[in-house]
């Protein structure tokens, strides 16, 4: 296949099955008002038809009500308690749940009790007991958990070009993701708080992107895992993986390996080698980063192509492939369920790091 | 530091302290005439002033001579008993040792009889024992190990930025090298074959690139080992690691992550991410993929650049790098010792995929 060709020809929204109405908006509330909310998704659903942000839950309503205005939303803003005591529930159809991982939890059973749709971010929660309680919570209502990647056209043409053979079987993929959280968070980040984040800072908010995005275009899950991690500037004293190398065992025998860190330059690739290619995208995984596609094929003489991607926003896109499946009332693709194995695979993670062995999911 | 500017002026030779004598050429026996020999080495020694192949020897006379007519040398062709029985030994001053790593013991241990200097390709020998075994052979010899990274102008680059603080303190590395073996020498290449190659076909052979060259570059040792690796195709039934991927801890915290095949797409590349920078070379590895080196700085805007190095003949500058240091009577970088080092690695990898478990050097 031609990677122009393929690119000009794909559909962006091969998932779309449904017409937003802009009469009959999907409404969300937003809960958890930190850089990720007001910067990417608040924008990102003002950029989209037929959805639209209704109420904003923090800790206070003056907080609110202040984001609300600086976000030039017209929606109500109610702190915590007042959301779980449901009110504003008739202005709201959804729930966006970007808290810190360890309050995830409630979030939901409230939204469950509500009977209302959910959108929870990645790590689905701080740890495994924990997101299967979440998973048994959100039994009967929709819910997503949180990964852009899946509707990233990079990653759907990256995965659409290997479930075609052009690169063979799988043999090995490489992934990483970096950032240095202390320049965008601060030191007093949640992301750095065990009690919030779960086990650590490094694999659960960034090593989860190569991890399910290597599972999501394989189709293979993770079997077992193996990690080396270190914590040496005073920031990172609570976690043990200010960065982290690691490797994840999937069906069928092929390897992944790893790293993540939240005290380094920012970057992110994934590499997925087969046994007559190699795709490869990068930069990867970043909101704002432009991806670039890579193939090489050939074996004495290779041959390298690329194509570039308009930056898409992503959470724009991932907003959009939620309400569709919401209005055509089908299932979604990573619910709680798929976002509960990742958490498996990270628990099997640092447990591997801590006993120095191979930890089986 | 501005990658071109600095490439410019970037003395590709910067080890160069003699001048070559056409009149007093460094005469080369080569052992072991596979297609390295031919296709890379014999043709690199006759592109280079100042050193020449004058001896060939292999399985028969036979062989050796109808090489010598193939390659347009007018080496002397011997057998590999009349190599150690000292024959045509004074119409050469060094070997060049490429036969199977588990016969690269013997032939130096009679270069050292015969007060021969030696370059011995990679891995230095098939197990750490025979590698401490022609060790002690050499003690009195100059040798190399036929690290070709070491002398490449783009991983020498990248060692200068990484050393003049352009990517603030290493984080973590990232590598791999894959080829198809069973297309570049079949499925009887004494690769597969553990009495030959030593304990895999794939980290001994591949893996020691991203092994020696991030240990070269980041100036850092490694300390410990974790691995997964696994064979499926029945040309690799008698080595464990058709694929691999593996994890080195470092001096200092470092971690590397990397990834070896013989079978899978030809592709190598190797990432350096440091706290406020990276830099990754890629392609990276083999002989004739033009090398590309690529930094990333900055933290809310990124900065991408990169700068394209000419294919240089990577064994040509490897086979120079060892005359100059012989005509200079200095001390080789990458000696014996260095090489048994990397030794001790790779058997750390085999029997972390072993034992499932970390394993110290």
């Amino acid at each position: 296949m031609n990677l122009a060709e393929l690119r000009d020809a794909f559909d962006e929204r091969d998932w779309q099955r449904t017409e937003p109405d802009p009469d009959d908006p999907l409404r969300f509330a937003m809960i958890g008002l930190g850089w990720w909310t007001t910067e990417e998704m608040i924008p990102a659903v003002a950029a989209e038809p037929g959805i639209e942000t209704t109420v904003l839950v923090s800790s206070t309503a003056e907080k609110a009500e202040r984001v609300a205005n600086e976000t030039h939303t017209d929606a109500v803003g109610i702190d915590y308690d007042a959301f779980h005591d449901g009110e504003a529930a008739a202005e709201y159809d959804a729930v966006y749940v970007c808290t810190p991982n360890a309050l995830h939890l409630p979030y939901v059973e409230t939204a469950a009790e509500l009977d209302k749709a959910v959108l929870c971010e990645k790590p689905l929660e701080s740890t495994v007991e924990r997101a299967e309680q979440l998973v048994d919570a959100a039994a009967d209502i929709p819910i997503m958990t949180a990964y852009r990647m899946h509707t990233d056209p990079a990653i759907r043409i990256a995965k659409r070009l290997f479930e075609a053979g052009e690169i063979g079987a799988p043999v090995a993929v490489q992934g990483h993701m970096t950032q240095d959280v202390l320049d965008i968070a601060g030191a007093d980040s949640w992301r750095l708080d065990p009690s919030l984040a779960g086990p650590g800072a490094s694999v659960t908010d960034l090593g989860i992107y190569p991890i399910n995005t290597a599972r999501y275009v394989l189709g293979r899950d993770p079997v077992a895992a193996h990690a080396s991690m270190y914590s040496e500037h005073e920031a990172f004293g609570d976690v043990p993986d200010e960065a982290a190398s690691f490797l994840m065992e999937y069906e069928g025998g092929v390897t992944g390996s790893y790293t993540a860190s939240q005290h380094a330059q920012l970057s992110g690739s994934l590499r997925l080698i087969g046994t007559t290619g190699e795709l490869r995208l990068e930069p990867a995984f970043f909101n704002d980063d432009r991806a670039t596609l890579h193939r090489r094929t050939g074996t004495s003489g290779v041959t390298d192509t690329s194509i570039e991607f308009e930056t898409v926003d992503q959470m724009q896109v991932e907003a959009a492939y939620f309400a569709d499946c919401l209005r055509d009332d089908r299932s979604i693709e990573a619910d709680a369920e798929h976002g509960l194995l990742d958490m498996r695979a990270i628990e099997a993670v640092y447990e591997a790091a801590e006993r120095g062995e191979r930890v089986e999911l």
